[in-house]
């Protein structure tokens, strides 16, 4: 492991415990009954023990994009062209891409990270994806990124990403990892047929023979396993803990990368908002794995990080209630202490 | 039935199907995989079935809470002190209820509407709680609302409320237009222990028995069993239906109305939005008669339109995908059809 990821995950702590109790207490003397609003007073007291302080007041927050292409695209195992990856990436630029509206909409920026669109990966059907050195090349970006943007006032991350292939990668890193069957974490992905679906489970079994990774090993699973995106993403997903940032993770992509970040440093997951439950079936094994339930069940299955940007109105809703919302004592409203 | 009301119901059609269509083949053209951003492009198309053209564009939104004291507050049925509903007023004009937390974060005015605080209906277990003619009136005030709000341009109206006992008013309206047990439709509301939901549950019996209604004649069932506050919020279902105004309900009480606004015009039900899912026990079974997926599950069970304004945004996002997405055709980016 580099000196900046042993950096890096030296300054993770596990959830400030303190914080999202003292955040509870500051919750149950608003005006509402205790715990009325639901998930969105535990997101509150959650963002707190992130934070690590009871009154995180409402934070800035930003969408990175992590793009890649991928050498297991040629086994056909999904249902657009490679060409799309770079495609998209101009569309992101123009602000067409549903992740720039929603985007947009939640006052948050997007950076586009190019992690090597157009210099696809190794096919992990035959080999590894990359190197480790290069896997952990983009770990260190990710961590950078964090840092960087941590730095600028960022509080919450929404992590998205566009790889045509890549929820095949995806499901070969959570079937080694969680361990699982390949077929239990295969799915549709943008679209494949049955056919289609077969030649993933097949492909994604094959990897597992050409790649004989070793779990205990989580940076080897990904670069035997993974994309330059996904390993970009957990080096986000690393820096950001690092730092006390929000993670908002999307759909099953970001999940599987903020997986192995969890496998590199346990405390890593206290960092992590799941934000939606994707229809890919092996999502709802890695947030298990992960400890987390999602906010939304939309049937979202695009990426790009759609769901996440989607959802952080919700974020900062819950922490505005935790702001800004009166007291009993000082709205003079009779509190009935339950 | 008045002549208010007669004018309203004629002015009610059912969801305009074909704006549905176009919408969602809209959707299809945009730069993402067919249906990929699931509950969301059923959102967008609802709307545009409701606001009768495939191009809805953004809709500015309004939250109206209505208020009330209930007679039946006197059977202990609540964890709270009727008082309780005067002294949120005050809360909701100085704007520290939670509800205008969300209102604000949503972009939505907020209005309030004092349907009757201070001046309780009748205790619905000894008799109505109000005449006809009186339950008509607050319909009639929930109509002329919506119409002023439509005029003002408002295109989508979150509903909530606020009313100590008024969860006991919506179980037995509920019970009684389902038609469905008491003990399946009475739950905890805003904190009741054991015993008082024990309480609860033979309130509601004894309010079916002094009060013989015809679930065939829904209006007589809304005075007999309602309240003022629920009565009008059953007027602004019936009043946004015809103005073609999106209605976001809350929870089981705003639910309970939308019930009985269906039944007396079952068009109605086109217009609505479920925006979360109670745990009140009786919500489910709401919205499944009038046919609504509910969008968020939260544990919400503050009342007030909060899970209604919370939504807003998720509403808005919809819109803002069908709006201002780049198609494949205007991005580049190769169509593969699914």
């Amino acid at each position: 492991m580099t000196q900046i990821v042993r950096d890096a995950l030296s300054r993770i702590e596990a959830a400030d415990v303190a914080a999202a109790e003292t955040a509870r207490a500051a919750l149950d003397a608003k005006t509402k009954p205790r715990c009325s609003l639901g998930r969105l007073e535990d997101l509150a007291c959650r963002i707190a023990s992130i934070r690590r302080t009871a009154a995180p007041g409402r934070l800035t927050a930003a969408v990175v994009v992590a793009a890649a292409d991928h050498g297991v695209a040629r086994e056909g195992v999904s249902a657009y062209p490679q060409e799309v990856t770079r495609q998209m990436l101009a569309n992101f630029d123009a602000g067409g891409a549903a992740v720039c509206v929603l985007a947009r909409l939640a006052g948050a920026s997007l950076h586009v990270v190019d992690a090597g669109v157009g210099a696809p990966t190794g096919n992990i059907a035959e080999g590894p994806a990359m190197s480790v050195a290069d896997g952990e090349r983009c770990v260190e970006r990710g961590i950078a990124l964090a840092d960087r943007l941590a730095g600028e006032g960022i509080g919450i991350l929404a992590l998205g990403e566009m790889g045509i292939g890549n929820s095949t990668s995806a499901a070969a890193l959570s079937a080694a990892l969680l361990p699982a069957e390949p077929d239990l974490v295969c799915g549709r992905g943008t679209g494949l047929d049955d056919a289609g679906l077969a030649i993933k489970i097949d492909v994604v079994a094959r990897a597992l023979r050409a790649n004989r990774v070793d779990p205990a090993d989580p940076l080897a699973v990904l670069a035997a396993l993974g994309g330059f995106e996904i390993a970009v993403l957990c080096g986000l997903v690393l820096g950001c803990a690092a730092n006390r940032v929000v993670v908002a993770l999307d759909g099953f992509i970001t999940g599987a990368a903020a997986l192995v970040g969890a496998r590199i440093c346990p405390d890593a997951a206290d960092a992590l908002v799941a934000t939606h439950l994707s229809p890919e079936p092996g999502h709802r094994l890695v947030l298990d794995a992960l400890g987390l339930e999602p906010l939304l069940d939309f049937r979202l299955r695009l990426g790009e990080g759609s769901g996440a940007a989607l959802a952080l109105p919700l974020l900062d809703a819950s922490l505005a209630i935790l702001t800004d919302m009166a007291t009993f004592a000082t709205a003079g409203v009779t509190d009935a202490g339950r």
